[in-house]
Order: C-alpha cells, then structure tokens, then sequence
C-alpha cells in the first residue's frame, strides 16, 4: 500500500500532467489568461475545487476561489493558491505549483474529514503574468483594491480590460466587491525561479520578503565620428563609456550582494546604441538597468552610487550621462514574520532542508500583503530556469512543499494549540 | 584687381555651390550614384570641363573624364580627381572638392595657355560612396581592373549594377576598356574627415597611405536567466563580458595608436544583445569591431592580442567567446613615395602648413594605387565632420589645396627641371 505522500505526490503529479495538456499546441506551455486555452484550464480547476469539496466562484476580479466554510465564523480565510496563467512559451509550473498544492490541501481536508475553524479559500488569481493587457497581477491587484482605474480602458485584440474581465466572469463595474479584508493568511507555493534551492540541496525556501524592482533608464551622450579618420584621442565613444557603467551595475551590485544582508541583484537587460554602424563612432547609448533589493536602503545606496559614480565614468571617457532616470520603483514587500515562524515550525516538524530568502520576482503575495499577513514558500526547479518550456520541478517537490504548506495551514488554524497531525507525512 | 588666389578661390566656391544646388531637395546634400539628381551633376561637371579646355568621355566603367592632351605622347597621363557622388544626407565637400580642384587646375592650364608635356585627365569616378548596390568604388576598381565580375550582376531597385553602369553612359559588357596602365601619377584631394588638421592648424595633410581596414564579428555566449532571481555570483551575462572586451579594444587600440609608429584606430561600431528583454539576463552579445591601420603588421598585432584577451575576458565572467571571426581584412595601401617627395615640396615652396598622416578613411586612390603611382592631399575640414549635412570645409582651404596640388602636377611633369609658377600664389 501507497504512504500517503506517495498517493499524494501522484495526485500533484496528475494535476499537472492534466494543466499542462491544456496548452496552446503550437507552443507549448503556453496559457495566456484571457484565451478560450485559460478558460478551458479554469474549467478544469473548477471542477477540481469541486470534487475537492470546495465551494467555487468568480470574483468580481476574475479570481476563480474554491472554499470551504470553517467551524468558527469571523476568523477570516487561510487563502492557498497562486495563478494558471503562463507566458508565452512558458512552463508547467510556474504559478501552477501553487494552484495544484491548494487543490492537493483541500482534497487531504476533504478526505480526511478535517474542517478548520478558519474559512479556507483556494484561489486562481487572475492573469498574474504580463499578458495582452500589458500589465501583470490583474486579480491581486483587485483583491487588495489597488487596479488603477485606468487600466480597465486598456485596450489589445479588439478588447478592453474591462471586456477580459467580464469574459472570464468578473463584474468589472464593482471591482470593489472583489476588495479583501477578511484573510487571516495569504499562503503562495511557488516554484524558485532561481538556483539558490537546487544549488543548496534544499527542500523549500522560506520567503521573507519580495524584492523591491527599481528600473533606471540611463542616457549616454557621446559624439559620432568617422571610425576610421577619428583619432583614439580625440573621441566621445559612448559604447565605451556605456561599457564602464555596464561593469560598475555589476561591481556595485556584487559588493551589495556580497554583504549579505539581503538579497540584491542588477542586470542591464536592454541595451541599444546610435547609429549602430560599423564605421561610425556610436554617439548614444541607452541602458535600462533592473535592480532588485530585498531591501529599500540598499536600492537606495545603489541607485545614489550608480549615479555618481556613471557620471564620473562617462566623463572619464570624453562622453556624458545626459539623463539617469528612475522610470518605475517598487518598494520591497516584507512577509509577515509570525507567518515565516509558522513556516519555520512546519519545516522543522516535517524534516525538510529550508533555508529564508528573498524572492528576486514579483509575483500575487506581494498585493494579498497589503491586505493581509501573506507569505509565500519556494520549491527548488531544475537548473532555476522558468519562463522557457524547459522548466521543471520534480512532483515530489511539489509534494514537499505541500505537506510544510498544509502544516502551517493547520498550525495557523490551532493557532496555540499543539499541531495535530492528519495524517502519516514520511 | 583681385589676386588670381582670391579669383581662385570664388571660382571654386562658385563651382561647390553649383554642386550643391543639384541635391534631392528633401535631403541636402544627396546625390547618390545612379540616381537622375546624380546624371544632373555629371551634366554640369561634364560641362565644366568642356568650359576649361578638356575633351571629356565617360570610359567603360561610367568614370566622367576630361583631357587635356599633352605635348609629348607615351609620358602617361597626370590624372586628378576625386567622386561627385554623396552618401545620404551627405555634404557638400566629400570627393566634390577633389572634383572640383580637378576642375580649376583644368580652367588654370587653359587660361594661362599652359601645355603639359604629359596628358592631363581630371576624373569624377563613378560611386566612390556605398551605393544602392551596398559596394564602394565602383568606377576606382573599373580602372584598376579589380571589380569582382559577380557584381555586376548586384540588385537594387529594380535594376542591377550592370545596368547602372550602362545607364551613366558606361559599357559594362567590355570594362576592361577602363581599365589603366598609362597613368603616370593619379592625384587625389579630398576633406580629411577627421580633425587633425583643424587642431593641428595646418592647411594639408600629405597622405602617406590608405589604411587597411579589418572588420572582427566577435560573438559571445552566457546564459539567458532571470535578472530577479539569479544570484549576481552566479551568471553568465553576455553584455557583461562584452562589455570588457569594448574596454579591451579601446585600451590595444589606444595603445597602438600612442605607439606613433603610425595610424591605428579601432572601434565597434555595430553592437547588439539578446534577448534584449529588461528583466532577463543577456544570453549573446554581438560585436563588430572596424579596426585601421597604417602599418600590417600593428593590424596583425591587434588582431592577435585581441582574440587572446577577449577570449580571457570573457571566461573571467563566466561567459565565451563562441566565435572570433575576421569577416573583411584590407591591407593598407602605402602613397608613392616620389609623389609625396613632390607634394612636400610643393607645399614647403608654397610655405603651407603641413603634415604626413595616413587616411583612416578608404578612397579611390587606393585603387589608382594597384595601376600606378598614387597620393592624396587632404585639407582641414570644420570639427573633423564629414557625411553629415554640417560637413564644410572653407573654399579658401580647398583653394590652398588646389595651389599645392596644381604646383605637383607641374613638378611631375616638368620632372627635374625647376618649377616655374603659372601665376601669383599669394
């Protein structure tokens, strides 16, 4: 006979199998949110949610929320779950991981008979990834009361966001029917994204915090000349003093990460140069640098260093910054920390190799921590590469990490008491 | 009573802006090769050189020449000239002042009743500049027997450069009719289009070659991750290596150049990333590197030194070089050095200010240079700028230019007699 983890681990693995069917077949794993492809996946959820013994419904967000109705009205929800929408050419995994893991939790209460005191929700938030619209964490958002209003009136493929809302079965005119204030706990499993977990041999990440993302755009001036006839003295290169900046993004970065007081990473990801001919001095060059802090006095430290110390670089090579922009900034959102010791107490009940850090992506716990105590536990994923058909993660995983959220599920519900065990978990 | 240098000097400013005039009026100064505004040029220079005394034709390869016939036959012809034909939104000066100093040399001889012992020819050479059919020196290579056979059969806009060749009055079925072996010194001015001469405050600069121009395609490779959640120890940023090896081909370069063993200037021109996404760590890094040099051998230097530390480079950040490819590689081509003997001492005796320097930049010279003795005299243009529509060089410095070279063309000509002025020259 099965453990129940294995019988379990077949089941995430099942689920999975059954998401990732439902893909554009062209390009595979591909489920945008707002395709008849998302709807069919919905479809499927739903009913999952139901078999689970769950509830269901649509909120005026779009969220798909499968409950279960606690023993104790006014405790508010213990919310699982993540999204089913995927990127183009996306993955398995991504967002899934935690929608599967919430459905997995509700089958084990439902079998084993076990109601909470505490509502629990299982959600599908809507379209956490860019999608048509242009914008990510369109249901989060709404969940926390914070979708400007004028995104609704965005406007791709003949629609508007307001249309996709209603089209999966929102009520985009009383998005604040969908506003939460009643989550005791916002729990998100998600897959890393990165090779901290994979590279450390360990079972989980206890997520303290989503990294702030700060973008600078930065402008560099330099003068074209003729590359031939220009002599190495007397030029303005501006890929060259662009090359300086480039190397000091990543020494600074390095020296913030290095300290080890949280994480931070910076990446110039866009870059462009003027004319971009073989035979001509490139004049201008355009950078768009990404950084990432798990917190805001570092991003603030790297984005007055960066600054003074592009400035000097661009001098020293004839060339000027002619503009360094801050083009978008968002503070780093902290988990709550009563809710990371829950986590702690069920990894450590469990056995599971963990380790707390930071997450470098953005992702729906982030909004759901305006509202509420929210946190969130990372699964190593191979290679840590998402976003790309290859991404994976063993199911086993899946159910590790299953087993420590449905722990702090429990021990969030018995708040003081003594975790009791439902069922066998080696 | 003006001074024939003052009279000299309108005349020639008349003649560049007769030139200008003949632009597509959307782009001044464009009159590209092949186009009616380009036909509408060599109507008038053809005409000018009729006005001086020249019998003109257009050879096989669609080069406009006029000749003055010489008193002794068998000598060869002094030929002088440059290309009447423009880049886009190009100026008003590149190859036109080399024209147009043919010109007024031509207008010299005729009204001061001079015969030369040798032929004299001024050429407007057909398309020096990189024409609709993505080449150069069109009428140059014609003349020195070196255009690849299969361009001819080149496209663009409709039409193929066999076409083209014919359509300017050319016989390309029968181009080895152009080709020469009777000329006994070609002479080239042109705009330096570069500012050493402004900074230097001289009036000419006495070409001592032609540099070879070697273009370098390095690819590098890393690897695509998550810009948020990859470690910064642990990536595989292709612009980040790119970016030291831009650094790296300044520094050899400048190195080279700080040698004075002669001209060297590289430079990458042409650069891109992929996947050029903000928040996606650079996987490939393209560079195009366009290096100059006076001298082979500081060439081969630059290109040795170059693969073996950008390859070092690279692995330093965890990425490669996964390519190092020279895609084109020019040897330099030296001036004739009795010629330049001849325009030194032309320039000392009419007390210009002047240097030896290497041209950075390609000319027709460097395919006169294949067929018989060949030098070029620059003259300062305004910033070093050229290509531009800013491009401007003051017609009392194309008129200083064309006294030097006028006194060169006499001093070949009368050989080791001493040289006898034709008029003023102050």
């Amino acid at each position: 006979m099965k453990s129940n983890l294995a019988a379990r681990t077949e089941r995430i693995e099942a689920d999975i199998k059954a998401l990732a069917a439902l893909t554009d077949p062209e390009r595979p794993w591909t489920r945008r949110a707002f395709t008849p492809t998302f709807l069919h996946g919905r479809a499927w959820v739903e009913s999952a949610m139901r078999r689970a013994g769950l509830v269901t419904r649509i909120d005026a967000g779009g969220n798909l929320i499968g409950r279960l109705a606690g023993r104790k009205s006014g405790l508010g929800a213990i919310m699982v779950g993540s999204h089913s929408d995927t990127v183009p050419d996306g993955g398995r995994f991504d967002g899934i991981a935690g929608v599967v893991t919430g459905l997995e939790i509700a089958r084990i209460l439902h079998e084993t008979g076990t109601i909470l005191d505490h509502d629990f929700e299982v959600i599908d938030c809507l379209a956490e990834e860019v999608s048509i619209f242009g914008v990510s964490c369109i249901g989060s958002r709404i969940a926390a009361g914070l979708l400007p209003a004028d995104w609704l009136e965005r406007q791709a493929e003949g629609m508007t966001l307001r249309d996709g809302i209603a089209a999966v079965g929102g009520d985009p005119d009383n998005l604040a029917a969908a506003t939460r204030s009643d989550i005791r706990a916002f729990l998100e499993l998600h897959i890393e994204q990165g090779p901290v977990l994979e590279d450390g041999n360990l079972d989980i990440g206890i997520v303290t915090a989503i990294s702030g993302i700060t973008r600078i755009e930065i402008l560099i001036e330099g003068r074209a000349d003729h590359a031939g006839t220009t002599p190495m003295f007397n030029r303005a290169d501006a890929l060259v003093a662009a090359s300086g900046i480039i190397l000091l993004v990543e020494t600074i970065a390095q020296k913030l990460a290095a300290s080890c007081k949280g994480h931070f990473a910076a990446t110039v990801g866009e870059f462009r140069i003027e004319p971009n001919a073989a035979n001509v001095v490139p004049s201008t060059a355009r950078l768009l640098v990404d950084a990432r802090s798990e917190f805001r006095q570092d991003m603030l430290g790297f984005i007055g260093q960066l600054e003074e110390s592009a400035g000097k670089a661009a001098a020293e090579k004839g060339s000027k910054v002619a503009s360094f922009k801050v083009i978008s900034d968002n503070p780093p959102v902290p988990s709550d920390p009563l809710l990371l010791n829950d986590i702690e107490l069920a990894a450590k009940g469990l056995d599971v190799a963990f380790c707390r850090m930071a997450s470098g992506a953005g992702h729906d716990m982030a909004w759901f921590a305006r509202v509420a105590p929210a946190a969130m536990i990372f699964i190593p994923c191979r290679g840590g590469r998402s976003h790309t058909p290859e991404e994976w993660a063993d199911s086993s995983t899946v159910a590790a990490g299953t087993e420590v959220l449905l722990q702090t599920v429990l021990k969030i519900d018995r708040a003081d008491q003594p975790v009791k065990e439902t069922g066998e978990n080696n």
